[in-house]
């Protein structure tokens, strides 16, 4: 049973994984440091608790306690206690979810055992919204996607607002970083898949088409900004467009993704 | 030519268009009141102008100037020049894309003038997010949708936030706001329309399946918490579900209504 601990202070030591989360600079090096991250709202704290991970502490107002008494009951990590406007004060923002957990990262399994039993995974070249990466996983896995591989600079999808997007999909989801970025493609093709990119290069062919058929399918997207770089666009044994309106070319990433992934999984 | 006016003091009153951005219920209010909007950003501002819309007043730093001279010459709207720390503290914001315009709303169309020439019509019931309604007539208008309808209750399409995640798509797509929420979905059946609202309804059948064949399609969208009222639920001719995973029961309302889009622009 997790030991209720009631502050009063703001700035009392104990509360050092929640402080100031919304300055997304600081928060990525305290974070990565200290192997941490942060769980928001009592449907994500659940999940992230459930889904396996070793909570650190938690910080919440009074009345979220009753909610999380059974989550709360599983671990002896403290829940710090605290008003709203404290809790504002820690975290620099209203917490209107009202609980927060931070919890230990696990290390992240290799390529190999992402892939494993896996037969339409993702591949995030340079995400670099945390809203997007979240949005990406969340369709991934309503769509029937079974990985996510993610390029050595792609955002973190542990990182608080990631993972709130997703819904906690980033608990389920198996995924890894890929140690080469140069090879990625060509590795995957080697291990059994065929690399689709989306892309708005000019030999695209409709993302229906690219994918009919195929058994194992990497799908592989690229930044918000500039898309996929070269190297990625010309590695992938495919590339495919979603095919769009005369004098548009572009869709969100996060629609994109789930287009792509709509259509890839019915192939 | 629009007058060039360089502003030393924040408080200026000529500035009041521009204060406190970040307060969305604040500006809800003076952006109705005074029947203004805000464009943000110098391709979101650049496409207001190109769309029509009468510039009151531009605002930006001195390094925007050259890059937006081709729209200032088509107005003569005041342009506000000043620092980007007096900026900041004008609006609340670190205004990162450099520019903003307050332009004069429109008075609305007819719901029969944006039905006219329509095909494929997107009807928003009461989405809540201001991002998701941007997200949303992007998509539309990237995947051949030719309108969007609204409830009352449903955010507006024209706040700064919508305007910049659609990238512009709510100046160029034809939209309304409708004036019987009751009896809306019924309307649009009298019309010519098949109304088919997506849903978690047992009797839903798969989207593709839903539109197969149909002529004029107007697809039906509900709230990103509890999804549509009982009311539009029930009076949709069809209702559909985009098939996912076993156990995974929905997908964030801007994902779904891409897919919806992709797949309904392709019956």
């Amino acid at each position: 049973m997790a030991t209720v601990v009631e502050i009063s202070d703001p700035a009392d030591p104990r509360l050092a994984d929640y402080r100031d989360l919304r300055d997304v600079e600081l928060r990525k090096h305290l974070e990565a440091e200290h192997g941490l991250f942060l769980a928001e709202g009592e449907k994500v704290v659940r999940r992230a608790v459930e889904g396996g991970f070793t909570p650190r502490s938690f910080l919440m107002a009074p009345r979220w306690l009753d909610g999380l008494a059974d989550v709360l009951a599983t671990t002896d990590a403290p829940c710090y206690v605290l008003s709203e406007a404290l809790a504002e004060e820690v975290t620099g923002f209203h917490v209107h979810r009202g609980a927060l957990a931070s919890l230990e990262r696990r290390a992240l399994p290799s390529v190999a055992e992402v892939l494993a039993d896996a037969r339409s995974v993702l591949v995030l070249e340079e995400l670099i919204d945390h809203t997007n990466v979240g949005a990406v996983f969340r369709s991934g896995a309503a769509l029937g996607f079974d990985a996510v591989l993610l390029a050595p600079r792609c955002a973190d999808p542990f990182y608080r607002r990631a993972i709130k997007v997703a819904m906690g999909a980033v608990f389920t989801m198996p995924w890894t970083r890929l140690p080469d970025w140069y090879d990625a493609l060509p590795d995957l093709s080697a291990a059994g898949f065929t690399t689709v990119a989306l892309t708005l290069a000019e030999d695209a062919v409709p993302i229906d088409e690219a994918v009919a058929g195929l058994d194992k399918v990497a799908l592989v997207l690229g930044s918000e900004g500039h898309g996929l770089s070269p190297r990625w666009e010309r590695s992938a044994d495919r590339r495919a467009i979603i095919p769009m309106r005369q004098g548009i070319d572009s869709l969100n990433v996060a629609a994109a993704s789930a287009v792509a992934c709509y259509v890839t999984a019915r192939r």
